[in-house]
């Protein structure tokens, strides 16, 4: 993936040294905003992605030409209102839309990194992006957002920053990857890895892509951003463009024209070895164990004002690791609200149409933005 | 694989018009049995196995030398008890342990069919098995019993021939095969037919094989016969062989061992064209739409006595889908039973030891058997 200019990059020059033990320094970090910065540079939102995001959040993504991953949500009068708050979002180091990941050249050998990157930690992620409040000169954040992956981060960062934000919403993400996740995670890494292209990740030096694994790993993510009702009720055993069972292995179901689909455009904008680089960090992640078996630790004396969300039909990230964020911060009488919404839409509902998500989602933000929390 | 000569197989020499509209004759059905037939030939239970199985049900597999797939629930005091009945399994045609499959060759040109081999369906596999009653002289089965895919076969075995049994115990499984389940089983195909050994499945004339796509899909299915809950607690975030997490993309977690050893033993014993085929004709499987949308006409009559079998963790074929046959089956008064089974094992629940289920199956057995039903 080329980084073409529509991408703005902010060459962080402090070291960091990340989990792995090994130190960066000098590396690109991709961003975008949305909004103004007012002039108390009070109203900004920090808005982390999850693990095939990137800084686009919303409007036209210019390297895909589609709508940001967070159109429903982040706009003008949307949920997140880019008429009053100041929108930042960046692409997580290990990605691969213009971050430091395995796709940039190793400064040291002059050749493409591949697996030769550095394994990073959704901790070396918030530790790269809390460099973009200095840059803007940002003391304090209105709020830290994000979904999934997303989630991850807004917890990390406010156990890592708590008097960087006022208040932060991590939705349909959990504390500590379950052994499924892990397992899901495992499948996707291994179909990639699978593939006769991937030639131990020197695919880029090879000039070849292990598209087909990629594909494969997309699909199986895919099944599982869905729930079982709401496939059964949009795709159920509708036929794909023919009346009747085809008796071979061509896509006869719609739900299978559907998933090629999916698999066929995401390796078009997405690298393969940053797929093994991000699910890594998220399966490494595990704040009750950084906070030796007790996560309310993570968050001890927080000032922040929490706000959590789950989905009913979300199996990958489900309610009850939702609520047991809810149960550690109620612990040390933190300030928390919880919600579960009603939704067939599985784990993707953060990324749907779902309007009662939509609506509680703008009405936090908005009443604590009033409340001068 | 090569058929060995510990594979017994009978030759069907009555014509089969499949689904697809294609005919076969003179094909090879390879079963095994245990126990023996008594006088009256009315102690028989057709035993059908499940996507990956085979007719090796009980003790020693001579081919893997590993237990066979059912051993907990069949053999002498078992659930179905081998000292009183005569238990017949079959591969199922497709398959890859002996039966008519993708792996033979075609008479007509003297290649190994690979993917020229006829699409199969549920329907045909117990349209095959049926001839294996006139080998052993049986005019009526006492059962017909199978999980998964298994009890697909059952169903569809007493909607063809509701006078050649007089029990039938599907469990763990569904009349119509859903959007999420095909979603599943198209992943495990893409995860194949990706595979560049694959050669569009011709890898045997080719003298190979494409393991990495079967191991990748083996890891997939493993994930969805277990549940989240069962993975957590069996699993959770345990390290493998290490005290501290190694910042790369070894196994570091033992589910990571565990899937990666699960995909790499099952591509010794299976064969990839026999997944596609098996999955397809489980994807086709619509007992539903068979009888024109109403379930209740496939058993119209019947004299059957059925006992429905599910498992509370099984999301794969979950409780409803059961229950769903069991109110098909109650709509025209037949005589039917139904126990769901409290279990953390998820879908594997039927093949594993858990008491509670093979005391019902037992408990059902025995005591129809010995009321003459």
């Amino acid at each position: 993936m080329n980084i073409k200019e529509n991408i703005k990059t902010l060459i962080i020059d402090k070291p960091l040294k990340l989990d792995c033990g090994k130190s960066i320094n000098n590396y690109p970090l991709a961003y975008e905003t949305y909004g103004s910065l007012n002039k108390n540079k009070d109203n900004a939102i920090l808005v982390f992605h999850a693990l095939t995001g990137d800084q686009f959040v919303t409007g036209i993504n210019p390297m895909t030409k589609k709508d940001g991953w967070w159109t429903y949500a982040v706009g003008p009068n949307k949920s997140i209102d880019t008429n009053k708050y100041f929108v930042i979002c960046a692409n997580v180091i290990g990605g691969c839309m213009g971050s430091y990941g395995p796709s940039h050249k190793n400064p040291e050998t002059g050749k493409i990194y591949g697996t030769d990157f550095p394994v990073i930690t959704i901790n070396d992620m918030v530790n790269a992006q809390v460099n973009l409040l200095n840059h803007f000169k940002i003391e304090k954040l209105f709020s830290v957002v994000g979904g999934s992956m997303g989630g991850m981060q807004v917890l990390q960062f406010v156990s890592n920053y708590p008097d960087k934000t006022r208040t932060a919403v991590p939705i349909a993400c959990t504390s500590s990857h379950s052994a499924q996740n892990i397992a899901l995670n495992e499948l996707g890494r291994q179909a990639i890895t699978a593939d006769h292209n991937w030639s131990e990740g020197k695919y880029l030096a090879k000039n070849t892509l292990p598209n087909k694994g990629l594909a494969v790993a997309r699909m199986a993510a895919h099944i599982t951003y869905l729930s079982k009702k709401g496939l059964q009720e949009k795709f159920g055993r509708k036929l794909q463009e023919r009346d009747n069972l085809n008796f071979g292995f061509d896509a006869d179901f719609q739900i299978e024209s559907y998933l090629r689909y999916q698999g066929s455009v995401f390796v078009d904008r997405f690298d393969a070895n940053s797929y093994l680089y991000i699910t890594r960090a998220m399966d490494y992640f595990d704040l009750i164990k950084q906070f030796n078996g007790n996560l309310s630790n993570a968050f001890k004396n927080t000032k922040v004002k929490f706000f959590v969300i789950s989905f009913t039909s979300d199996w990958l990230y489900p309610t009850q690791e939702n609520k047991d964020i809810v149960i550690a911060l109620n612990a040390i009488g933190a300030d928390v609200g919880f919600v579960e919404i009603e939704s067939d839409k599985g784990h993707d509902s953060f990324l749907l149409n779902v309007p009662d998500f939509l609506n509680t989602l703008k009405n936090f933000l908005d009443k604590s933005y009033m409340e001068k929390i």
